[in-house]
């Protein structure tokens, strides 16, 4: 049967590409994606296959039954893109000022699309259901994930698959995690307000610089001595500004910075450490303090027996060399929520184009399409393996 | 007038040093000394000056009414001694076990006896009146001057001097200042409460040693930045101790030290941000703590006035170069409560002893007993000076 | 095979009781265990096992060939007591006052000696090679594991296996990890030796209490900031001790602490950083330092598939739900030169013995016997899945 | 004779105003003040006092001999300007745009060409020679003085006063010190230069934002344990900038901040202490620093005898009660390098205008120009009492 889809999936690769620079060229940000939603509805009307539009915003949502009795299994792809400008020089390069297609998610697109016709080329001899979940609003918070799965519209799947396109990993190469492959990813301002004064006169003061260093000093104790040593945590400041003029004592001080976790249990930890020692801290210099702290998406955290089927299947699609298990990487992915929901695993498709190494969110980003039919196979064959084990 | 009474206190010496010398031999603990209470009452009921017992304690006071007008005019000296054994190796060592005239009390003491039989030898020539304070108990909290003071017995006076004998500066050099001579010295015990636990899971405790450290740190910004620069402040942890195995985690932290200041705001200051720091790192690591703090005596500040009487008193006396101004000491001395109370001045009487070179509170400590008419004269001739100029 | 082993396990189990019990009654120190090794030696002359003893010390090794082709497994339990006062109160008490078999040893070995005597009941059965590792001094630093691998003896072997029986677990849950099973348990001593000098004056000094809390302070940024946020590390200070009196100002500060790891990068790691933090913080203050740092056992580290091997070995001696993989434990054990030497895991046996809950090294600890025959089997079914397997 | 010359300077008072408008209309920078000392030379030109231009840079110093024997005693008056634009609304206001006599020195330098034209009324009364010294660049390092001194000009005077108006101190008090009048005032620079990198991997950079914090913290022991607690030190630090993005671990943070002291000797403790903190925090995170320390114009400590010469002066001038001994204030002055080389002293004059309470430096400053006489005066009288004394 794999091989079948396969075969079929190839045989769309023209198309897969032409699909893929088509949305390349024409890139939507974030909750405003609403032509790229029509030309994915329109696909799924051309074809025949059901599908719901406006799915927790813009999401679309189309629905193959096979003809074999089986599970139900969704596959996601998201399709926003990002307010970056194209600075490639390529025919397919983005129309649209300052916005660009630079995460790949053009690519998650069409790979879906090619599958949802691969797969309706074999209707009848397919088992189960497949859901295909063409998502919105990946980039920004509170995403678009998070929506669709409370719209109720994947309550009644058995499981879930969902892959990125990574441009710095070799071509082909597909890395997962039996447990957290993408950590959560926090943001956070913090103002520390005092009463400035002569730089010749601390005492009539409260200086603002001298105690957000204290902060930051105290901050370190929060991974070295209040988080479970066997977890993750990170927290860095990545910004302090502080102060106007060499000799006066400035009046406040404004920090910014990250925390990033792999276990909802960890970023609350350190939530409630962060605030204490402000308290305590403010309290000892008789100053305030404000923190803005906004949580991104949890922690993309695979299921067990679904990141073995993962595997599997992508030792079966490509063979064993090509297939890893990888500690988990420190950014944020709102395939989260779906896993939440329900069982199902995330992986990543290496994407290399040996002759442009651009990190993803790069002006110059780019990758080799020939990935796209291999995580169209990989996302298949974890289907089918769904199927026969679960 | 001054030349007479010198002569007189030089004929004085030998007994001068003959009753210094019984009492370095029957030396008696802070609030315990009534022996040498009775000595010294019976030594003013011999000579028929009539005075007081049980002044404040074991304080004696004597009062010699001169045949001429004039200011009255306080001169003390104190008469405890130290529990420390005496080490020396001289005929008038200390007959008492553990117990040792360590401050040269014995020479204050047996300095103000002999002004007193100089000073009666010329009453009828004498302006004003000379009262003469022995006080117990300088060495202890919360000393004896402060109830003498309290008593009222101070009450009329005009002005007042006194004097210390100095094991470590040049024999018969006189030192003052016009401010503070010596400065408050209080002392504290800190003690963080936090919760132990395995050294290999910090998570699971509130690790009191690193939190001790933080107070350690924290506590140096009082003098950094929280007292005026102008002024004088020091804040030393003198012991830090916490935990019993390298591999447990201490629930425990538990300091000592001790606080010098100038200024009685400055020390109010000092506290009032101690307990700051320790409330906020403390709610910033979720622990308790106890802090016993000990104000010692305030620092003793002379008055401009009666300084600048020392100074030519001593000039007189000696010749200018013997006299000096000089920064404060940093150790405590509750002739402070005597200058808070009325105007007055306190100086050191160099006393070096050059073959026993030992500090005070020393087990060897020992002075040179040509500093005791040195000392009286120029007592002396401060309560003339004060007698012409006030 | 298993369960025909398993039977004469079974019938042993008197035995073992009283071999476990002989040996609680008589334990030995580390390395100066000879009494128990000559028992171990009779154990396997009287059987016709050959052995050799003084094995990188007081270590026996003897050497079960089957009657079948197959790999060389070995089979470990060490054999060294506790300076403990046995306080339990059980006929099989201690002996030996101040030495106490607290920490299982006398079951490992008993255990041990028992799958030698019912293995050789079907020696012409058995596929392969069994090497009975009785190892000394597991306790004290530097172990007799790592002289035994350096002896040479374990160079043909293929695999080893080994367990630790656990009074705080389940009786019969067993426990492993495909990864680190027990962390590296260092320790350090640490003298900052600064100049001391009167509290009132700190300019005169270099403040050793300070500069020790400044010590405690930079640590935390090894964990906080230096170490792979994914890797574990503990850096723990478990005593300080600085200064003499409250108003003197120490010329020393004596720390003592542990660091624990899972690997020997990350100890390499957080030696490097404290000797580097050390040099600063004291080249900053213009004082010395002395560290000296006593490196424990390496982690020990399972591979995967002997991991693997021991799980479905501990099913089928038992069943599912009593067999768990499990996060690193933070003591160390120096089973680790084996792994790090040849392929091979090590697992926990649960030995909770429900009216007595004592943790090892505990003057009242022990375990309940019937784990004893349950580590037995799954030693066993570990060594003949093996030879299946590999 | 001082009050005769007080009449003089009485009548005197409308061109002192009108000669200070000139000025504050035209205001030149330091070092470039070329057409001021034009119209000084000009000044003592007309006169027919002799007089030399050129000293130094922009100096010019006259020399009125008395017609009776004493000593020659130097006046002094800054002339240059600040790179301020006049914002008050007044007559007299500034000519030149973003160029402002926004600290007084038109008034000083009035003031001394007043005193010239009084005295030199009263030449063949006057005792000894009066030399005036109209410094340019006061306000720049390296200032005027420095180089006037080096001239050697002054290498024969006896003593030197001079006096700055103060628009926030009551008109016509007097204001000096015996000891340290105002502070040294130092600036400094600091790069802390580590390695930037993404926010989730620390331990892959040399975090320069949490490393600049440790400094700031560790900075705080200078003024808290480096230096004699009896004498005076501020460090402070204005600003702290470091990062540009949250989640981006910053390569570098940037410092300024300011140093005063009372004393060379205490400055050069504390550039001592921040470089050995510098190599220290540094070497303990493996990172470098620069630091550009500009040392500002040393304390200006006044002579003890001169400064009673001010105090008894002042008082003759205007009477008791307008006559303060001050604290030091802690901003600094080139006066300074007049007191190193010879005996003198340097007082504030009240000028205040109290419909216009601006502080020097201020876009709004002024002051009230009766306060030019009463300098004036107290001047003459330090000059003539100085001769009766020495």
């Amino acid at each position: 049967m794999l091989n079948k889809i396969s075969e079929s999936i190839d045989k769309l690769y023209p198309e897969t590409v032409e699909r893929r620079r088509y949305l390349h060229q024409h890139p939507e940000l974030s909750f405003k994606e609403t032509e790229t939603a029509k030309y994915i509805a329109n696909f799924y009307e051309t074809l025949g296959i059901p599908y719901e539009t406006n799915v927790g915003g813009n999401g679309v949502v189309a629905t193959l039954e096979g003809g074999k009795p089986g599970k139900k299994v969704a596959l996601r792809a998201d399709f926003d893109a990002l307010p970056i400008d194209d600075e490639k020089d390529v025919p397919y390069k983005s129309t649209v000022p300052g916005v660009m297609h630079a995460c790949g998610h053009d690519g998650h697109t069409s790979t879906l699309l090619t599958i949802a016709k691969a797969l309706f080329e074999h209707q009848a001899e397919l088992p189960g259901t497949v859901v295909f979940v063409h998502q919105h609003a990946e980039e920004q918070l509170p995403g678009g994930a998070k929506s669709i799965v409370e719209s109720g519209i994947l309550d009644d799947i058995d499981a879930v698959f969902g892959t990125h396109l990574q441009s710095l990993v070799p071509l082909g190469e597909i890395q997962t995690s039996k447990d957290v492959l993408m950590a959560g990813a926090d943001a956070f301002e913090l103002t520390i307000q005092g009463k400035g004064g002569h730089g010749a006169s601390p005492h009539e003061t409260k200086d603002a610089l001298v105690i957000a260093a204290n902060v930051v000093s105290q901050f370190q104790e929060i991974v070295s001595r209040r988080i479970d040593p066997l977890k993750t945590a990170v927290l860095t400041i990545g910004t302090f500004n502080s102060g106007n003029n060499f000799n006066i004592i400035a009046d406040k001080a404004k920090l910014t910075g990250t925390v990033r976790h792999l276990d909802l249990d960890v970023q609350a930890k350190v939530i409630e450490e962060m605030e204490r020692i402000l308290t305590g801290v403010c309290l000892a210099s008789d100053v305030t303090y404000e923190l803005n702290y906004t949580k991104g998406y949890p922690p993309t955290k695979n299921h067990v027996q679904e990141a073995e089927i993962v595997l599997e299947a992508a030792k079966e699609v490509q063979g064993v060399e090509t297939v890893k298990e990888v500690v988990p990487v420190m950014g944020g992915e709102d395939f989260s929520y779906y896993t939440i929901h329900k069982p199902g695993a995330f992986f990543f498709t290496g994407a290399r184009k040996d002759d442009n190494l651009y990190p993803h969110h790069h002006p110059h980003f780019d990758f080799d399409e020939r990935a796209m039919p291999i995580a169209a196979k990989t996302l298949v064959a974890a289907y089918l393996k769904y199927q026969e084990q679960a």
